[in-house]
């Protein structure tokens, strides 16, 4: 291979079409966790995100994650994700639940809610009947679980490899 | 779909052989991202995590990360990755650079180490040279980079999805 050289403001990559990729919070306990949730979703694509509670973006951490996503805080989720339902969007949560599939197997509807819960406290009963789907990604070994913003970056990136052009 | 009811500590998923990934980081600004890869690794079943420079765990966020992880620290990483290469790993970094190749589309091979660059050099030249393959992650938005953790949070999701098992 011809020695690679660093580029580190390489144009993005373009989108044939809007992403109908929408992330959804819970009420999370950690602003880190949040801006690093609308980081990734914003360099992924997604347009909007929705979150719940005292929420408040970092812009250290988010970056410019904030300029082109349309964020919204809402005191809860359940009426927003019920709104999407009605326009035709699939809600799908990111969750070790009883009937999860996996996310390497999952096949995502183009448009898709894609819900994160709660660091602790995961997805609230509340919520979790409001889910078409539940995935869950693997773990392997300790602490068997992975942090809300790496799992969040685990499903942008698989819902981007199915929909590599939006 | 029947309501689906939180599983707080699933048990984790087999592996049938060990995980024979590694993942390297050069010096890195911030022991925050370190310590959320070494959760992300921990989690995905890798055995071996080399940091360089100063580098410290911060058990609050690695969580229990570091207790099954191997983790070593080294002054610089080219000794350890032409140590590796002799031992029959393919060594591959993460980063956008001229000739990367998309990890959407990337086959790993078993053996890989992955190379996470620093946050805002990337990878060193001098690493660069040391590399079998470039990776990069498609990006669609601003700041148009993924933060380090969460780009290799991807880069082992990629993985693991490609050795579901081992």
């Amino acid at each position: 291979m011809k020695t690679p050289e660093h580029q580190r403001h390489k144009p993005p990559s373009k989108l044939d079409r809007p992403r109908e990729l929408v992330v959804a919070c819970v009420a999370m306990r950690s602003n880190v966790n949040i801006s690093a949730i609308a980081r990734t979703a914003s360099a992924s694509g997604v347009q909007r995100l929705v979150l719940c509670g005292n929420a408040r973006l970092i812009s250290k951490i988010a970056r410019d994650g904030d300029e082109q996503l349309d964020v919204e805080v809402r005191r809860t989720l359940p009426p927003v994700l019920r709104a999407f339902r009605e326009e035709g969007y699939r809600i799908v949560g990111v969750e070790q639940a009883t009937n999860s599939q996996n996310l390497q197997a999952f096949e995502f509807h183009r448009r898709t809610v894609l819900v994160i819960g709660n660091e602790r406290l995961g997805i609230s009963e509340e919520v979790l009947t409001l889910l078409d789907d539940v995935v869950e990604i693997p773990v392997y070994g300790m602490p068997h679980s992975f942090n809300a913003a790496a799992a969040a970056a685990m499903a942008m990136y698989e819902y981007c490899r199915q929909f590599p052009t939006g």
